[in-house]
């Protein structure tokens, strides 16, 4: 069965999207077509073009005999200002002030399109870093870190405040909380993590980074490395943050509880960036 | 800034799999890439065509003024066939076997590849259902949802064990899980669930059902309604299951501690479809 150009292009612009970060050999495309490696190679080039020209990602190829092409997710500029002041305008109305200054996320989080944009923009800031495994900690931290995982192509590892009997083996460490000065727990599946794994640690909110700091720690009991931290909202006005190095895509400045009026602002994703 | 046939095909590609169950006028597209909307039919004529034949998915056209198109994941017998046996081997691992004759799953829903086709399996097989959130519970039920619903259109719902501060008002039922017979708690935020919703509950296992019946039982709280039950993994040999339809991709039959032999098959997904 012979494929027409058309044909090729939506089919491999769909397994593009869903393969991020992996090599696939121009072999792999012109067995699956009947098509020659010229072809492919043509329809290639296509693609690579509009993905750039479109803000879709970037497509790399790598020459050889071992050779092929990889998809990196990458957000440009203008998109990512665009989902940065969404996200601004979203956390800022009134209505998620919940008693004591907290703020009520659940629809966000729990917008899958959103957490795609989220994820895509994170993962494209780390596209160029050699990251093996996203860590996050349970339960609002998970869909953020599959999101920017699978547009990476690595697992994700979930780090739990109790230990189950479906975990196995843990490794379980006690950190201080950094604004409430608690002690607490924090617990890893001994076989989900890898010694020497360079690993991004994403979660979707950040006061003075003691949970942050708790995974970073709980990194040296199993010889991994930290190789990034990104969280969807920082807290400003912390006296001590624990965590210097990190991305964030929004600044929560103020919560006026009595005025209900909960100011935000970009965060350092494009300063940092600089 | 023209576009050519190719560049809108790659663009319209990307753009639809990313807006699943999103009505699409034809002018938005018209109007993005100054094309008449003859063209832009005859582009999506051939996107539907190769979507069908690729076992991508389906392009849904809606006639009229307020018409447009709309994407629908759809996976063919032959891929779903492939992704359970795939499931079924990775499962059958003796590798996987805990103290107690428990499964370490972490692995597998750790993979974000894997929780991606589960959820496009899951969401094919609820596409034409009317749903309108999916509801799970924390925590390994998660990135399962997420992956269902990004390919459905609709928010997600998580369930948690305990209450926390930034979940504002909730509503909290006791149950009786089914499997060992001791009673848990659950607790849903109260803005989470709007009355009347259409909910699909999905988990990543399924023993007694005792959980999942009491999600069913959160749900009269809210006066929401059931769409449907949709789990990865059903366990066999249960004398008494508490929740009668459900679609389950693998059943898992036999777990021999002491041969360390797991025993899988295909779950009732094209049984229960037939």
């Amino acid at each position: 069965m012979k494929f027409r150009r058309s044909e090729r292009l939506i089919d491999m612009t769909t397994y593009l999207l869903e393969h991020p970060r992996q090599l696939v050999p121009l072999t792999y495309f012109a067995e699956k077509y009947g098509s020659a490696k010229s072809s492919i190679s043509e329809d290639l080039g296509i693609i690579k073009e509009t993905f750039e020209q479109r803000g879709i990602g970037v497509l790399q190829t790598v020459p050889g005999a071992a050779g092929g092409v990889k998809f990196h997710v990458h957000v440009s500029d203008e998109k990512a200002r665009k989902v940065i002041d969404e996200l601004c305008t979203v956390m800022a109305s009134p209505d998620r002030l919940l008693p004591g200054g907290y703020l009520f996320m659940n629809d966000i989080l729990g917008n899958p399109a959103i957490v795609q944009e989220v994820g895509r923009l994170l993962a494209s800031a780390f596209a160029e870093k050699d990251i093996e495994v996203v860590m996050t900690v349970a339960t609002k931290g998970i869909p953020i870190a599959y999101a920017v995982a699978s547009n990476l192509n690595v697992p994700v590892v979930i780090v739990r405040r109790d230990s189950k009997v479906t975990e196995g083996s843990t490794v379980s460490i006690n950190y201080v909380s950094g604004s409430s000065k608690r002690i607490q727990t924090m617990v890893l599946s001994k076989r989900s993590l890898a010694e020497g794994s360079k690993v991004l640690i994403v979660d979707d909110f950040m006061k003075a980074g003691g949970t942050v700091n708790g995974m970073i720690n709980l990194l040296e009991e199993f010889n991994a490395d930290l190789a990034g931290i990104a969280v969807l909202v920082e807290s400003e006005n912390i006296e001590e943050r624990l965590v210097d190095e990190y991305l964030s895509l929004v600044r929560l400045s103020d919560v006026d509880v009595k005025e209900r009026k909960i100011t935000v602002s970009e965060g350092n994703y494009f300063a940092r960036r600089e």
